[in-house]
């Protein structure tokens, strides 16, 4: 066979290191779609690179192409390939030379298409092993083919081409890796079942980016410094940004089904955005470590929201996919070319601090960079003019990871003058002369200390190397995968049919595109400009608001969204007024699934809230432990107190839980609570009560019937509940009828018919408790989405 | 009588108004100190210039020069003084020499110096306006005169210079108004004795500053604008800054008395950071709402510590001191002529927002301004090169009252463009041509909407004429001035023995007296020069860590702040294990003193401790509510659990108060503590304890002869303290002994003779109850600093 022929005579020769020398045994790299273009133009590339460097490593090599191309032609195309390939500028010619040369007598073409063909291939290397008396240390197999047919190659490796036990089997994957959630869980699952967890090696080329790969060695080495700034106290934002100047012209197929979020946001700025906020283990060069902590920095993100993101499409987009898709003239795309997301991790690190990804097409400039911009805490008492530029600890203080092309031409690492001198590896990054005129981020490059690699190395060639050294950290675990996808899954659905901004292009899109943070979201800074790729369906703001009234009392409806937009501002007015006039704000909140959605938005958006000054209240609790997921307490305080600064003396859940059981009469729970409302509310009327309605009528947890808290003295009572759990403590209706307010919360459909109902009914509470609610007082507002009123 | 004939001649030739106009009565200015300083510099100039805005007013006028010396010089050289008076620029020279002279024509000198010449006085007013058939509409009396001779004056006056009922009395004072809180209250009764709160006008002649006495006004104006931004949420920080080049040459007479921060913060740059902080009335021409919202706005300040400042003083001073006051070669001035100073402001409103207060003597330059930059919330998708500069959101956006001097040479207001274009009075204020290369504040002032005044007006003038309008809220109340030394004078006596660090004065001074920031403290940002007037004290860093054995248990010992640092980091050590081994951590936690500096180093340096993994207990309690001041629980929240995220179950306040009542036996709160910790805590073995020592050997709660927990087999008891409040909770010592860590905080000279005793003693806890501290199966770590190891 060929390989055997070449392989003898280069031993012949005796230039290439001898058998016995191979003594960590043999390596068989298969590169599938070896004639494609991403095998043309990085990985034959990255493999001669590979081979160069590890040619004295002790293991000897073969490198087979692959495609469905049969063996003549196939074999022209790849060679035609190899004969291109380049000497690093950094390896001296001679050497270069016989090297490649001995590259491409060991690199064969194969046709694989058939079970056949995999047993063959099987077959070929086993029988060179064996006639040259090698030792197998394993088999590389390199996908780059379409991901439609990973799931065939697959099988047939599994079945084929695994090589013997003591041997390795690495299989290298390319994006995309699914499209969303299920599909990615989907395409998981199946090549789970071929390969196992640690066999399988999927690209993201940004980590072999030299600039991101140096992020997490950089935070390592630099660990003095980093250790007491590296948080929401000193930084004050970070930007990962990729800004392309091309656009999608064709490549339409492929954008249109992906779009910038999927391409771009997802895979490579969510890794950099890893490698940035993790926690760093003691030793980062365990690979298993490295990707634990990594996997914990994604649980601490936040859920993204529809306005977590703002989008837009280069005006020519539409034109293109219709000429390359054969498209309608009135055929409208979605899909998004420019995403700007804000992003929030709620540890304790990182708690609001903002990290905006960035990325789009046709956009002003080439390039990629990592910006982590520290808070100004000095004040410098000499006037700027007179200030010696050195040192000053009034200029910007940031550290950027730089990965390419922009004004800088070269990956880079720049750390500004007056934060520290960073420790950097020496030998692998060296102190880059700056042109003296260059601004980077508003400074003059002589304000950073600069730092580029002594090689510069494409990517490709980085990450097979790392697969070399099975350095399964630069690889996106299956874990990982997912992690990422659960993260940006609810985004691309909620954004699905968002109005995109258009925007011309190039330097045209002047501001165009700038956006800012407002209240945890993100808008663009200039007002829609008058064109607007709006998908011909209404938007909630579409619609007015409903004012009007509902059982003679003021009603506001609008889509649930906006509803509770409008609720959430509603009581925050309330309790800054009551605050300012008497110094606290009392507020009853009730349990259930409608509040949820209200109590986070109350959480994240409503950063001027009196909570310091507001006490917490139930209306309603089952009887369970406070720390039972059944719990109203723990709902709530899973979705708003944990995240507010409500003073711990402030917050009163209900005490269902007294000596070791639970709503015992004899325990006199409900008493306690009265007097705990006496004692704190004056006159015991509420600011506010919060009340949902049940479909059966009920409210609180005052059920249709209910013997207690219907009327009569107490405050506080037991109630049973038809459903489960059946005990329930509750706020009794003339309690409630005591506050200054009551808001009423009615969302979905499926409250329709008792909405229906109410609007006809008269006061009767022992029917419909709801309909007992009427303040003495106070004033009673309906909340009820348009699902529940209009059905 | 001079007067008489002046008047009459005045009057017989016709120019003045006759007198049957002057229908609003007349008004008598008496300037006491007619011949010193400020007058001739200021307010001569002042009151000639109210004479030419008010001369057609309906009002007349006479004023009344008065001073020490005899009548024959004195006249010389008060007439000396007004012959040199000024026109104004905009006044048309013609008018302003009639003017000028019907001025000098009004004005008389007066020796003032016995009762009798205050009768005098008062006797020619009074003759004069009935001789003229004038109504008195009130007398201006202008204390320009040393404070010493203040109640001598206010008292003649009070008793000889009242004008009749009907008409009005205004005294004006000017500062020092005291040299701290118990002078100003001093002299405040003194003057109260004399005259009413609405007659006294004590002068901050800031106050009288254009761009200062401009920023209410704006802030109403702005109102629409400003709403939305004019919070925490919006602005990064403030800088309120009086810089000046000259030093203290000549007058060290009067600084050494006070010094940077009575001279210029206490007043002046106070009373601006009011101007800003302050809610703004509805009408804020209604000067009593105006004073009422500072006083309020005073409330709100944090107290300051001694690290709340920066202080400096300039190398030539303490010369200028031995010389001027002819002190001895030793004598060193601890008296700073530099100051920095960071305030909060602890309402709603400015929560977190860095106030910087800023002044200093020999610095680079001359400027004084009030600086409001805000957030940058934008993200500028467009590279800076390409942007186009018009408005930007990513450029900086400030709001600066500019008051004078610096680079801008006259008053002036400046707003970022990109932020909006401020409401400005018309006819007082004016769009300004800027310089088109001047840089302010990091930007080209072609970024600024710029306006100055159209007259440019000399503050005394202004103030004099808000006595005339009666406009109150331009100068400092009885209750202001005492609200502004009530804030100072802590921080006033905390540093009077503090280092100042030394600088050269002028540009040499560069970075030296740049300062940062840090964790709500200050400090300068370079390292300490070699010159520093340092009261002979060893600096912590100066020893290294203690590490051996106190009592058979290990001992850390260090100065007191790096042991907290250790004993915080050790704590987070064994919380970070004990929750990866077993999922929680309960640990259980001292009242007192001394852990508070801990519980602020655990919540401020320790983002990465397990806190959602944590339960928190009290070692001990006292028999109060939750919410008073002296409740350990109520200190531990204040210090720590607001800070930090620990989930509302795990925190385990002790039951002190339960039926409405404190620790009594029947409400079994000890049982049900115990009962919880059986519950919760496996074995009812802590993770951790953290005590601490009393200096007559109690920890915890169990004191010496103590009839409760310092055996037996109950966990938690009620025991007796000899100080109040007397009744306690506490963990009893056979339970603390079943913890598996217990650390021991000892820190403070008043420890160290307990701290020698116990190195002596034995096991003898009904003595001593801390010597019964010895774990069973757990370890004792002793953290006891210098002070309390080595007296």
């Amino acid at each position: 066979k060929m390989l055997k022929r070449v392989l003898c005579t280069v031993l012949f020769m005796g230039v290439l290191p001898s058998l016995a020398e191979a003594s960590q045994g043999h390596i068989s790299v298969v590169l599938l779609g070896a004639t494609g273009d991403l095998a043309k133009k990085y990985l034959w590339q990255g493999l001669f690179q590979l081979y160069m460097d590890q040619v004295s490593s002790g293991h000897s090599f073969t490198f087979h192409g692959a495609a469905l191309t049969a063996l003549e032609p196939g074999q022209r195309l790849m060679f035609d390939v190899l004969k291109k390939l380049a000497c690093p500028p950094d390896e001296s010619p001679d050497r270069c030379a016989v090297l490649k040369d001995q590259f491409l007598k060991l690199s064969q073409y194969h046709q694989l298409k058939t079970a056949e063909n995999y047993t063959v291939l099987n077959r070929e290397i086993e029988t060179l092993l064996r006639q040259e008396g090698l030792r197998e240390a394993g088999r590389i197999f390199y996908f780059s083919v379409p991901p439609f047919a990973y799931t065939e190659i697959a099988r047939h490796i599994n079945s084929s081409c695994r090589p013997p036990p003591g041997a390795w089997l690495r299989v290298v994957l390319e994006k995309p890796f699914g499209h969303d959630l299920q599909s990615a869980q989907q395409l998981a699952a199946e090549l789970t079942s071929f390969f196992r967890e640690e066999e399988m090696y999927r690209v993201d080329h940004y980590l072999g980016k030299q600039a991101v790969a140096h992020i997490v060695p950089f935070r390592d080495q630099n660990r003095q410094f980093l250790d007491p700034i590296w948080n929401r106290h000193h930084v004050e934002r970070v930007e990962i940004v990729l800004k392309e100047t091309v656009d999608a012209k064709g490549r339409t197929s492929f954008y249109e089904q992906y779009g910038v979020i999927r391409d771009v946001l997802q895979n490579h700025l969510t890794e950099a955005l890893m490698f940035l906020t993790m926690e760093l283990p003691a030793n980062v060069s365990r690979a298993e470590e490295v990707l634990q902590c990594k996997l914990q920095a994604f649980q601490s993100l936040r859920g993204l929201e529809k306005n977590s993101a703002v989008l837009g499409q280069y005006q020519a987009y539409a034109s293109q996919v219709q000429e390359e898709l054969q498209k309608a003239q009135d055929y409208i795309s979605t899909t998004p070319t420019f995403a700007g997301v804000l992003i929030h991790s709620d540890n304790l690190r990182w708690e609001g601090v903002p990290f905006l990804l960035t990325s789009g097409k046709a956009l002003d400039e080439r390039v990629g960079y990592v910006r982590v911009l520290f808070k100004n805490r000095a004040y410098c008492t000499q006037s700027e003019t007179l200030r010696d530029a050195g040192h000053s600890q009034c200029k910007a203080k940031q550290i950027i990871f730089y990965i390419g092309h922009g004004a800088l031409h070269t990956p880079a690492v720049l750390v500004s003058r007056n934060l520290f001198r960073p420790v950097m590896p020496e030998g692998s990054w060296r102190a880059a002369v700056g042109q003296s005129d260059l601004h980077i981020f508003g400074q003059p490059l002589s304000d950073y200390y600069v730092y580029s690699p002594v090689k510069e190395r494409d990517a490709y060639s980085v990450l097979i190397s790392h697969i070399y050294h099975a350095r399964k950290d630069f690889f996106i675990t299956t874990e990982n995968l997912l992690a990422s996808w659960g993260f940006w899954t609810p985004l691309l659905d909620s954004i699905s049919h968002q109005p995109l901004r258009l925007y011309p292009g190039g330097v045209e899109n002047q501001h165009l595109l700038d956006f800012e943070m407002v209240s945890g979201e993100v808008a663009f800074t200039l007002a829609e400009p008058v064109e607007l790729l709006n998908p011909n369906r209404l938007m909630p703001s579409d619609y007015r608001t409903i004012q009007s009234k509902f059982r003679q009392s003021p009603l506001v409806s609008a889509w649930s969204e906006d509803l509770i937009s409008l609720l959430a501002s509603d009581i925050e007015k309330t309790a800054s007024r009551t605050v300012a006039h008497s110094g606290q704000f009392h507020l009853a909140l009730s349990g259930g699934s409608s509040p949820v959605v209200l109590f986070q938005r109350l959480a994240r958006h409503h950063y001027a809230f009196p909570w310091k000054h507001t006490h917490i209240w139930l209306v309603d609790e089952r009887c369970v432990p406070l720390t039972d997921t059944e719990s109203n307490f723990f709902s709530l305080h899973n979705h708003l107190l944990q995240s507010v600064r409500v003073p711990y003396f402030n917050i009163h859940p209900m005490p269902v839980h007294l000596n070791q059981r639970l709503c015992v009469e004899e325990d006199r729970g409900a008493e306690l609570y009265a007097k705990e409302i006496m004692a704190l509310v004056a006159n015991a009327s509420f600011d506010l009560v919060l009340l949902g309605v049940g479909t059966d009528g009920h409210t609180a947890s005052l059920f249709p019937q209910s013997e207690n808290g219907l009327e009569g003295a107490q405050s506080v009572v037991l109630t049973e509940s038809p459903v489960k759990p059946h005990q329930r403590m509750s706020l009794s209706l003339p309690l409630i009828n005591k506050a200054r307010q009551v808001f009423v919360l009615v969302l979905g459909k499926g409250k329709h018919d008792i909405t229906t109902l109410l609007s006809r009914v008269g006061h009767e509470p022992r029917k419909w408790p709801i309909s007992g609610v009427s303040p003495s007082s106070g004033q009673l507002v309906w909340y009820v989405d348009y699902e529940a009123l209009l059905g």
